[in-house]
Formats: structure tokens, C-alpha cells, sequence
């Protein structure tokens, strides 16, 4: 059983003199403190648990019951009303939220034409949800396991004729078999020429010997998610692709290396993208070294230039460096990885050398 | 081609007296108005198409280029920065945004110390988004036709001994194969008891004869959802199961027949709400009668008390009335509808009458 009530006792923590209470109307901060997995909700937290309300509509009656057994359940779809009249009850007018998490319309109705003060704090659950518990490890661990299974029965699969769209199909029936509830994301399956776009959709366009092709997949557990990429060739592998792929695969592993508890989450980006600087080719690695992963795909702390947050035991980080050079192809190595004390532990374990399939 | 320009000088009217610009910063609204599919852009409606103006990341350059080749497409972080110089050369102050859709330190940025003026309006685009033109209703056409096919050939397949969970995981398949992206949202598959909760997560229940199973799922293509949901019986059916069997598929009827252009979202509610109504079953048809389909799942119009929108022609709309009895099972028929000048054309096509399976 997840322990939901200590997570609200640690937020109660960081709200101290700054606001008696909280006010949630996202799905994922209610998944997070209350286990609550429906679509419409809110959450109040009090300065205790007696003051905590889940508030959620009649299509969930039961599953609020079953998923948040330790907190006061209200079936009413009135919720600020609900919320104001449990926080007139204490006479507290101080609601904490998180600025990045609520709508401008939700924040209105919310403060009531300033009958109470809204404490706005950005990502205001960032600095619990980055620290993951034993039972999100062992969900992210299930996801990635299931991820990395999935990927390479399917990289031993492939073969010149395939289409994207078909690869990205028996990527998700592969999770499905293997016990996950559906995908993290849509999985980016890029062959050929593609390979240069980061973010590329799946098309029909059919894979050929000579082709490069990266595979960028998750899957979803109990809301968990896991993220992996590989980037292998068909048949053949030419000088230009070797090079690349080299030069990602050392960055990869340096990101590895640094990732670990004291580490400063911009160094870990500078330590992969030194070595593809290094090498000229810093203006073709165009995103972020890493981000978090958790009950969202893409979560703090984020991998990148000038961000000073100090990495800490749990985190769950993906890190993955790629070059991508228009009208001829891109790679990309990606691992979901757990940050220890010592070398970060790899939770989408295989190969990161050169591949060769068909 | 989707006339994507068309949509954006829609918007323009609407906003004229209002604001002389618009700017979107959530992934719906921007793909509505400009075909954009990344996760990540803003986008400035201008007085004129000259002064739209595109933003995303480095990731999606080449997406964008594909997507957006009638907008000017800018591959910067700073959305806000940008956004600002835009405006600034135009010397435009007012901003009209979506409140529901955008979050408050987003407003906060945009309105940069009240440089510039705010306008706020609670679903800005719903009167252009609810009346679908011809490529979003046979986008629509084509995802509910693969719901309803594969929705079918698993009703014919099921058998006491399948698990919930199990049932979920061929809809994911039978969609795909069927050509589908994905799944428009998380399928639910309510057997026996779990029934008389609308919105069951799949279990690994087993399938008993005397069961009924609610089976409510929709396939997405090309960002449109489909929505669609029946009650089968396992073997046999039960009296008061028929009784309640009759009752939700004469109010669904109902709904049907009332769904035309000209009428008010709330009779159409009431059509269904009086049949359960008056048979004694109020207390237990615990949501609204339906929901406008399109890029999201849940969008306007509802069907539900107090909504006084008049439906259009183009409007495509879910009616689905239920019945739950605590403890005991419940009844859901949904169809996912297009408002026209007569009946509404059910897209989701299928008998409504009960059926014993195995």
C-alpha cells in the first residue's frame, strides 16, 4: 500500500509560512498525494489530515473509495464551492497552488474576487515527485523492463520492408503483452533520412538496407512511465553513420557517469555535450541532455544549460544525447536511469554499441 | 489540405472589438488552428495573416515546416520574448487567451507587468472547434468506424473466462490493426458488478455467465476521437436486468431523435433524463447525457442541465444515457452522433437491442 498520507505530510512541510493550505485541480498532483486516478477532481490540503478533501463527481464514487481510502471523499461537482466552505470552517484564507498547474479561469474562481490569497508557486510538488519512493522505483522499474524487453525482440525483428507506422504498431502490442497498461508516448519510429527530425511521427515509409533507425518508446504502469531509445542499421552501417553513432554513444556514456547524487543537473548536460562539441558537432545536438520521469513523461529535473538543481538519491532521469543532420540522418541513445550514490543504475539495460540487424 | 488559414480568420471575427490578437500556448487549440501536432509551441493570431507567427523547439523543425506551410514558423525557446517582439512592432497591447486553457504563471509571462492587457474568454475557440468542417468529420467518420467495427467482432468473440483487462488490450489491438494512432482514452471494460460504476478501470475479473459487461472505448486517428460504448449479457440476462437493459435504450432513443440542429444542449439531456426519470431510475443516471467529439474526447458542447447552446449542423456528439445500481451492475449505450437538419447520423453504427453472447 502506497503511503499517500505521508506525501501530503511532506508537502505540509514545505508550505510552512507560506500557506495553511493547498488547493489541487490537476490529475497528476492528486495522483500523487492522494492515489486518486480519475479525470475531474480536487484536492484540499489542510494544516492536517482531518482538513484533507478529495472532491470528484459521481462517475467515480467508487474508485475515490478504493484508490483513497485515507482521505475524506466528497462527491460533488461544485468544487470551489466545497473548497471555499471547508477553508471558511478554519477561517484560513491562505490556498497555496501551483501556478504552472492551474488555469487562469481555475485561479479566479479560486481566489473569489479576493476573499482568499492565492500563494502561487511554480512546479510547487517539483522537490517531492523528483525524489521517487520505493513504490514508484518498482513501477518505473516494471515500465522500463517491460520498455526493454519490447524493443530488442523487436530490433532482432527488423528487416528491410517493414514500414514505420507497422514497427510503432508491434512496439505497443509488444507492452500490451507484456503487461503494461498502454504508452507513455507515441513512440517515434524514424528510418532513413527521418532519423535527422527528433520528434518524428511514424509514416509508411519502408525501410531499406543502408537505412539508420532510431526508436524512441515507453511504456505505461500504474502511471509510470519509462523512456528508451535505440538508434540501429539496417544491414550495413557507412563511415559518416559510424562516426555519429560513436560520438552519441561516448557522450551517452559520460551522461552516465556524472549522473549521480550531488551532481548538478547542467553538468550532466555539459559533460555529453562537451564531447559533441568537441568533435564539431555541437550545432546538430538540438534539445536537452535529460528530464525527469515519473507520473509524467517529461517531469523535473530537466537536463540542461543553467539548470542549478542538485541531483538527489531516487531520482528517475533519462539521458540522451543525439545528433541529427538534416537530409541525411540522425542518431539518438537513450536510457531511463536511477541516480545512486555511486554511477547511476541503468533501468533500460542492453547494448549501447553499434548494431547491425537483417 | 486542411485549410487551416480559414480557421484562424474565423477566429478573427469573432475577436474583432475584442483584441487585435490571440495567442495559444496549449497543444489542442494550436493544432486546431495552425495543424501543428507537436508537444511543445505558441501560437500568435495577428490582425492578419502576416502577423501569425508560429514558435516551437529545435525538435520539431522539420515537423513544423511539414505541418504549418501556410504560418510563419519561428524554432525559438522564448515563446514569450518573441511573442512580445511581435506584438511590440505592431504596437498591440491587448491579448485575448483561452483562461480555461492556459495557466497562470503563463499569463503572468504574458502579460509582463501589465505591459500588456489580458483578454480573458473561457473557451475562446468552442463556437469554431464544435461545428466540424468536412476533414475533422471524416476524420471523426473514420475513427468511429474502426470503434465500431472492432467493438463488434470482440462482442461475438467474448466468453465466460476472459479477464477485463484482457478484453482492454484486444480493443488496443483491433484498433490498431484497423489503422488506427491509438486509443482516444483509457477503454473501459465493467463486468458483473463492476458495472454499476461508469467509470471502471479494467480488472482482472473473470467473465461468469449472468454478467453484463459495459464496454465503453473509441480509436483516434489523426488527433480525432471516437466514442462508443455497449452492455452485452454473458449467457443470460436477468429480469431486472432487461427492465433496466429497456429502459437506458429507450432514453438513448430518445436522445437520438431530440439531437438536431436548433435544439438546446439541455433538451436533449432532459429527453433522455425523463424516460429514466420517470420510471423511478433518476437517482441513478449519475452523469450528462453526452459530450462534443472532436480533438479531445470531452469537449463542447454538453448535454446536461443548464447548457442552452443551440446545436448546429456539423456538431458531433455522444448520447449516452446509464443506469447503476449500487452493488449490482449497470447499463450504458453511448453512440457518437453528427447534428444535422434531420435525425442525427449515428456514427457509431450497431443494434441497440440486448444481446446474450457465448
Amino acid at each position: 500500500m502506497v503511503d499517500y498520507l505521508s506525501r501530503r505530510d511532506a508537502l505540509r512541510k514545505i508550505l510552512i509560512d507560506k500557506a495553511e493550505s493547498a488547493v489541487f485541480l490537476d490529475p497528476v498532483s492528486i495522483r500523487y498525494l492522494s492515489g486518486f486516478s480519475g479525470s475531474n477532481a480536487a484536492l484540499l490540503v489542510g494544516q492536517d489530515n482531518n482538513l484533507d478533501l478529495l472532491l470528484t463527481d459521481s462517475r467515480y464514487t467508487q474508485r475515490a473509495k478504493d484508490e483513497s481510502p485515507d482521505i475524506e471523499v466528497q462527491i460533488d461537482r461544485e468544487f470551489t464551492k466545497q473548497i471555499h466552505k471547508q477553508l471558511e470552517s478554519k477561517s484560513i484564507k491562505k490556498i497555496a497552488i501551483d501556478s504552472t498547474r492551474m488555469n487562469i479561469a481555475q485561479g479566479e474562481a479560486l481566489s473569489n474576487k479576493d476573499t482568499f490569497e492565492l500563494v502561487k508557486i511554480r512546479e510547487l510538488l517539483a522537490p517531492l515527485r523528483s525524489v521517487k519512493d520505493e513504490y514508484e522505483i518498482k513501477q518505473i522499474k516494471k515500465a522500463c523492463a517491460i520498455t526493454a524487453d519490447t524493443l530488442w525482440f523487436l530490433i532482432n525483428d527488423l528487416r528491410p520492408g517493414m514500414n514505420e507506422k507497422q514497427i510503432s504498431n508491434l512496439l505497443q502490442e509488444g507492452f500490451l503483452k507484456r503487461g503494461a497498461d498502454g504508452l507513455a508516448f507515441a513512440s517515434i519510429v524514424a528510418s532513413g533520412q527521418n532519423s535527422a527530425t527528433p520528434h518524428h511521427e511514424p509514416t509508411k515509409r519502408i525501410l531499406e538496407r543502408g537505412d539508420m533507425v532510431t526508436i524512441d518508446c515507453g511504456a505505461l504502469v500504474n502511471g509510470y512511465h519509462a523512456d528508451m531509445t535505440r538508434t540501429v542499421f539496417i544491414g550495413t552501417c557507412a563511415d559518416w553513420q559510424k562516426d555519429i553513432y560513436d560520438l552519441v554513444m561516448k557522450a551517452q556514456e559520460a551522461g552516465r557517469k556524472k549522473l549521480t547524487a550531488g551532481a548538478i543537473a547542467e553538468e550532466v548536460d555539459e559533460a555529453t555535450r562537451k564531447i559533441i562539441r568537441d568533435a564539431n558537432y555541437g550545432d546538430f545536438f538540438v534539445h536537452g541532455t535529460g528530464h525527469g520521469v515519473g507520473l509524467e513523461i517529461h517531469e523535473p529535473v530537466f537536463l540542461a544549460k543553467d539548470v542549478k538543481t542538485k541531483l538527489s538519491i531516487g531520482s528517475c532521469i533519462t539521458v540522451e544525447p543525439g545528433i541529427y543532420l538534416p537530409g541525411k540522418g540522425g542518431v539518438r541513445i537513450e536510457d531511463t536511469c536511477l541516480v545512486t550514490e555511486a554511477e547511476a543504475e541503468v533501468l533500460t539495460p542492453g547494448s549501447h554499441e553499434i548494431i547491425c540487424v537483417a
